[in-house]
């Protein structure tokens, strides 16, 4: 039996599967970060416990544990200081849950976890090279490459939120300006509707606001050229389009479209293919079952 | 033995070398593009004759056939329409060569052909995964993962001159605005610079002329955004930078740097490497004959 854990700042999801990736039991807690990375650690072994239980599996029988987790990852293992679990400094997550479970620990970033959800249960099902975007709070990435997850150099690829588009445009949380996050992730959407957040930019926009269609459509145009560059970059098989965000479905998702082919290259135009996620909020934890089932070895 | 080949818009570059990569003889000829694909691939088959002519092989001798023309490359065999090759459009260079030769050709767009030269041969030697980019009168790139040239799904993966990085920028040859190409590349250089060409600029640069300094130091950063925004999405190894105006050395290359390390996410910045292409004008066409060493099977 394999395990898959999406770990987020404020819920840790815990699911429990058959060796074929048959979902037994699926358990959601409070990942209580605010109370750092002992309280959070020994939650995830609790909700390990819990999932277990739930499906009347032994711990024992347990092999193999996939975990994504905030980014970026260092070596499938270390937690480097994401911004929405305080206190870890480069935590080696893996370590310390092989210490105390005695099991097969993997630790990806929950981007690219969620991506490998994506493309092996998902909307990139039988694709080979394939981009995962989030838009969300944030705007994230993860590239699938040959049916693998990219991760790069040391394991820090896949951050498309932060591809600089407009070096004069509004200063992002990560020190610079312009990045496609600032310029079109969820505050930068409620910003520039004037509403509290991009739900309400999205009701205001369905009634009829124009200011909140303005700043949707803005939006749009950013991530459609983000899309692009990745296109001429990458050339990947297909997008996929995932995150809070996205749930505004084609009010957001076919202008994105529109400006993805237009600042495409002739050549690779022709093959961009923009699809929105299938798995929704359980993109995460699939991907880290996954990831037990073709990534760790037995 | 093997043959590269790097064909140019100008010149054809044939070299012939024994199975380890060593050199044997290289010639140099006119493409005479002007005259048509059926010239230029009698040029191409003449230059093969020249090569083991001054090599004193016989041409029974050699079995495969590597070669870079302008991209995309469709299927490591059909040259699209390049800009610089009036006439051709979906010429299969491949399956003619095939016929005329009897020997295993394998065709590779000449930037990501470059790219793998530098990778086996050059700057980027023992390296995994590597970004090489052509600064000349466009910009190109090669992706190179996993030590293995990477074209991407329909095999336009690379064009990374077509990154848009300013939406209101100046109109690109692609018909788009603000691509990398159109911000940096030589002729908007010497057009910043108010110089009949990038060298002039560099020279004039050299001399104290403020407004080439400028206009080298603009363009410096945004090719260093560039890098940065391909550093956060891809973290590969080692940056390869080479072409004809990266031969201005350290003063384009030293800010090229400093910006690109700026743009870069905290994460990816310390493992950011950008070092200048060794193998020159020969990049392409050993980068062809490492495709017949490695790629084409025997």
């Amino acid at each position: 039996m394999i395990i898959g854990i999406d770990l987020g700042g404020t819920k840790i999801l815990t699911s429990l599967a058959d060796p074929e990736g048959r979902i037994i039991s699926i358990v959601r807690i409070d990942t209580q970060a605010k109370l750092g990375p002992e309280k959070v650690i020994g939650n995830i072994i609790n909700s390990i416990s819990l999932a277990a239980k739930q499906a009347k599996i032994p711990l024992s029988r347990i092999s193999k544990i996939g975990i994504g987790a905030p980014g970026p990852i260092l070596g499938q293992a270390i937690v480097v200081s994401p911004p929405n679990l305080p206190g870890w400094q480069n935590v080696n997550i893996k370590s310390i849950l092989q210490r105390e479970l005695k099991k097969k620990i993997y630790v990806e970033n929950d981007a690219n976890a969620a991506a490998f959800g994506e493309f092996s249960f998902g909307a990139g099902k039988g694709f080979k090279n394939l981009v995962y975007i989030t838009l969300s709070t944030g705007i994230g990435g993860g590239i699938i490459i040959d049916g693998k997850v990219y991760t790069g150099s040391i394991g820090t690829a896949g951050e498309i939120g932060h591809m600089v588009i407009d070096p004069d445009g509004p200063k992002c949380g990560c020190g610079n300006r312009g990045c496609l996050e600032s310029l079109a992730a969820g505050p930068a959407i409620a910003k520039m509707a004037g509403q509290k957040n991009a739900l309400e930019a999205e009701l205001a926009a369905r009634r009829g606001n124009k200011k909140a269609k303005n700043a949707i459509e803005k939006a749009a145009k950013y991530i459609g050229i983000g899309i692009a560059n990745l296109n001429n970059i990458l050339n990947p098989d297909i997008f996929v389009i995932g995150g809070g965000v996205s749930n505004m479905g084609r009010l957001l998702l076919d202008p994105v479209k529109h400006w993805a082919k237009q600042y495409s290259m002739d050549a690779s135009r022709k093959s961009l293919i923009i699809v929105p996620a299938k798995l929704k909020n359980n993109a995460g934890v699939m991907g880290a079952i996954a990831i037990c089932m073709r990534v760790i070895p037995e």
